[in-house]
């Protein structure tokens, strides 16, 4: 069977939902279009969707605007601790890492467990792992910012990545510094199946941001994978970001990217702003805005 | 409105989707009723849901014939982590620790979480919070029974209970020592929500056992919430199961426990064996049997 998508290629990434701070709105919006340039240069080369997803998120680790990797939040002890995690549609694999120190590139560290028995790895055996298998390791001061040691809030931002390569396979990744302020150890939704990301290549792939306590209480990617072939992929996450209470800044809010089997693009989110940058094969320059009303603005 | 079950209490537990060795059939059929007693004493007593599925779970998490507390796999470090997951149908709060460490009841943990912000502590932090929170703590080596050592195979079992309340309330558990041999810091379905176990008090209660990826990967947990309302708490079970390639012994099998708002008990597996004990107020003695096929010839 031709995948509905024809061979073309589909990609979209987000920077988190959250609070864009005066000031920072270029940087957010350059940073998601970076991240978007390097995931379409994998997919216009031909490349596999878990490649684009992870290159697109790889830029984001790098970029301190961003809460994952360099950039990332602190915990209560100060230390940082990070999550992060991919899907590959094809088979359903996951690799995902939680509560990571120490590596410069979660996502990289998760895709390198597609290949193994466990999806999982956590803290110290996730450190581990990442060591024994090349990872490149960083000193936890590196992923600190100054930004974000002023930070008092309890930020939770995400970045993310789902895309559809030229053979209609789809991947979702995420990749989070975490909750400021959250205890040793805590895991919220990002690296989970069902709650942050899922990708099936039989439905689509999305990647969630935002309150991961709640969204993972509401294993609100399973939700948007159950509804998303009926509905298509944006009001099947508008439906799942209702669910969210939506109190603003560090309340239960969130926002979604996905896209569907059939290549077609869809994110929403109810939080005060989400950088998204989004392209597909044939469908001109890439888009990058910092929220549902900018864009309408367009 | 009152409860579709008139103020019964409903209560399934199970000691693993797994194999049970020639002569250890009496222990864990023993073992299931004694967690049962434990949780029906919470239930008649006009207790909550979620304080009889920790009362059930604790029984198992003591006995060794059951991988979980004492008893637990050892990993490829020949070390225990275990991981445990308690979800309260009546708010969809989650506590749930993975890769925890030196702690009789990693079920009480989860409980304790129930009230935080919080719902997933992993690793070093999980230990830690349990420490500071008054946890039962205990040398590794408590945990390590004899028969354990010996295993070879890639065994993997988890204990799990179900409860509705006579206030119409359903909770889900969930407690595991691990995939034996496994990387450390490795952690699969259990403890996770819509993966390993689901609770809502408008659809009902899931409790899974088995290949613990493969289980996190298909999202098993969410797939029977999603179909329990239409098809009742078995058939959900038998057709999320069926998605398991069920090769037997160590292979991608598992069964569950259920209960929906109305009080129904279901459970299903594709394991060699799933030992379950079940009752509800005003059905008579309990039940208990190790599979489906000791259940046909009752």
């Amino acid at each position: 069977m031709t995948p509905a998508s024809e061979g073309r290629w589909a990609l979209i990434v987000h920077g988190g939902a959250k609070a864009i701070e005066p000031g920072e709105e270029e940087a957010n919006r350059r940073g998601v279009l970076q991240a978007l340039a390097a995931g379409r240069a994998v997919l216009e080369g031909g490349g596999a969707a878990v490649d684009a997803v992870e290159a697109a998120i790889r830029v984001m680790e790098d970029l301190p605007v961003f809460n994952a990797g360099r950039g990332s939040a602190l915990n209560e002890a100060g230390g940082v601790e990070m999550c992060a995690g991919l899907m590959d549609g094809r088979d359903l694999s996951v690799g995902a890492v939680g509560a990571i120190r120490n590596v410069r590139h979660p996502i990289a560290v998760a895709k390198r467990l597609l290949g193994e028995k466990e999806i999982l790895l956590v803290g110290e055996g996730a450190t581990l792992f990442a060591k024994e298998n090349g990872a490149e390791m960083v000193a936890g001061e590196a992923l600190v910012t100054e930004a974000r040691k002023a930070a008092l809030e309890a930020m939770h931002d995400t970045v993310g990545a789902v895309a559809m390569d030229r053979g209609g396979n789809l991947a979702a990744g995420t990749s989070t510094g975490g909750l400021a302020g959250a205890k040793v150890g805590r895991i919220g939704d990002s690296p989970l199946p069902g709650n942050g990301l899922y990708a099936d290549n039989h439905v689509g792939g999305v990647s969630f941001s935002g309150d991961g306590e709640t969204i993972a209480r509401l294993a609100l990617a399973a939700r948007v994978m159950a509804g998303m072939a009926e509905q298509g992929p944006e009001a099947a996450i508008r439906d799942a970001v209702e669910r969210l209470p939506g109190t603003g800044g560090a309340g239960a809010d969130g926002g979604a990217i996905a896209i569907d089997r059939t290549g077609r693009i869809g994110w929403a989110h109810n939080s005060p702003a989400f950088a998204v940058a989004y392209a597909n094969e044939g469908g001109g320059e890439p888009r990058a805005c910092l929220g549902k009303d900018e864009e309408a603005r367009d």
